[in-house]
């Protein structure tokens, strides 16, 4: 089987369909709206939205596959040479629950081709409200179990890139408990672009059981004001990681991408508040304690 | 007189305090807390934070006077060279309203000295959730007066300037009304290092009145619930140009700055939606529509 530009988008796609339909049932009652857009210089995308969904606040499952010349600015940001064409395509993921007791998610996976050059890159990370180390290992076992099937090494090299990349440093902590994250991979890493392809697909179709899980198990249990309270201010890190560090947010937003695209990411509430700490010896500073890179949440 | 660095950062502190003072009078209830803080490189700060005030719901009045080795990242964003010693002195300024009838503000005043260079650096800018042309008129004629005391060329090159800088490019929209800001002024405007300082004091002098008016116009206006969804939507706005664009945000959060400065102007809640756009016919639209650059507001 030829790994072709048609063939990856086809099973991007599919995986956007599955996901959005298992969401749906795990929701009970929202259901995702379609917007199909088009990139003026070629190719275009299929946003599915939600908002306002029992367990589910707000969140995007978003398909493009857009290709054209590739712009010298992101060719600078890619580290390639620019002019040449291009092809990009993937699905993206960000997900802001009702509920302070389910996570926040986020899921990306991506293929990228310019002139001889192609690789995948990709990732799952979570971001819950209050971290239950059950729940986290639990996860991290999940995403393991993926890479361990392709190949031993992703999981401790993906999981530490993870902790690196969704760190907050103007606030010295992590997004939450991490999960993994990987780019650039090529057939440097002594796997064929089907492999890598096959990869990053099981990546992607991991997305829908594990997040179904916590929706279902947690999403309908109710707050605190409390609670709630912590919830929109540990949102507010998330618009602080995303609209300040994420490179793809960055980069979208420098070069014209589609905004409403790009900030389906944002919550559909948060709050700051000046020099705010938790409470000593609160559930809230138990979360805070464990935001920093590392940690083996598998033990 | 000699213009010093102790002389310019004890007029930032007495403007600090005037401003201080006159918005206690005018929110009628909250008070501001002082917040004293070190620079473990030199320097510190004195921050002043109002939360839960009766009109204005959050809001920062912080002084700082800072020095030490400039670092080269530092020295490469700011266009000089690095290594040397570095003095830096302002006064910054962000006020979120609970009446979605009364703006947001915005005031910066500052000093920059490194080796034999120096410069001042300003500016007041307005952001309403609904554009009044009169209040917007009154705003620019009151900025406009202050320009022109000191150089009639001011006003419609800091006017200009403005519109460039607060605008959200990935918008397409510009953050509010505008209204002045400069930077790098020193003895190449022909003015004098005595001059340029009064100018900037008078900048700072006349934020007080400016905002006391607003606050004691519209302050007290109730909101319908459709009125307070717009005004959290603009506050979201908010959030992406100072965390997107904003130069003196970005700079800090990466060069390592006081995180709880810099981020004192976020909102104290904001919201965001998929795609979102006013109604036709709409004030929120009406308000959208003169979101543009080039505006001649004293028309």
């Amino acid at each position: 089987m030829s790994i072709d530009q048609k063939r990856i988008a086809d099973e991007w796609l599919s995986i956007q369909d599955e996901i959005c339909k298992r969401l749906e049932a795990a929701d009970g009652s929202g259901h995702f709206i379609t917007d199909n857009w088009e990139r003026p210089e070629g190719g275009g995308g299929r946003s599915r939205v939600m908002e306002g969904g029992r367990r589910l606040e707000k969140g995007g499952v978003l398909f493009s596959a857009v290709h054209g010349e590739l712009p010298e600015s992101a060719a600078r940001a890619l580290g390639v040479a620019g002019g040449g064409p291009f092809f990009a395509t993937g699905v993206s993921i960000v997900l802001h629950p009702r509920s302070a007791h389910c996570p926040i998610i986020h899921m990306n996976i991506r293929y990228f081709e310019t002139g001889e050059r192609w690789w995948f890159g990709g990732g799952i990370d979570l971001t819950p409200h209050y971290i239950d180390r059950d729940d986290a290992r639990w996860f991290h076992q999940k995403l393991k179990a993926v890479c361990d099937q392709h190949e031993p090494g992703f999981y401790p090299k993906f999981k530490a890139w993870a902790d690196d990349y969704f760190f907050l440093k103007h606030r010295n902590e992590t997004r939450g408990v991490g999960g993994i994250f990987y780019d650039h991979l090529d057939e440097k890493t002594g796997l064929s672009k089907g492999d890598l392809f096959c990869f990053t697909a099981d990546v992607g179709r991991a997305f829908a059981p594990i997040y179904a899980h916590f929706l279902e198990k947690n999403g309908g249990l109710p707050n605190t004001e409390a609670e709630k309270r912590w919830q929109m201010l540990r949102r507010g890190r998330y618009v602080e990681f995303n609209l300040v560090w994420d490179r793809g947010t960055k980069f979208g937003l420098e070069t014209n991408g589609r905004t409403e695209s790009i900030l389906m990411s944002m919550p559909p509430r948060a709050e700051w508040g000046y020099d705010l700490r938790p409470e000593p010896g609160s559930p809230e500073e138990a979360t805070q304690n464990l935001l920093i890179k590392g940690v083996d949440w598998l033990a």
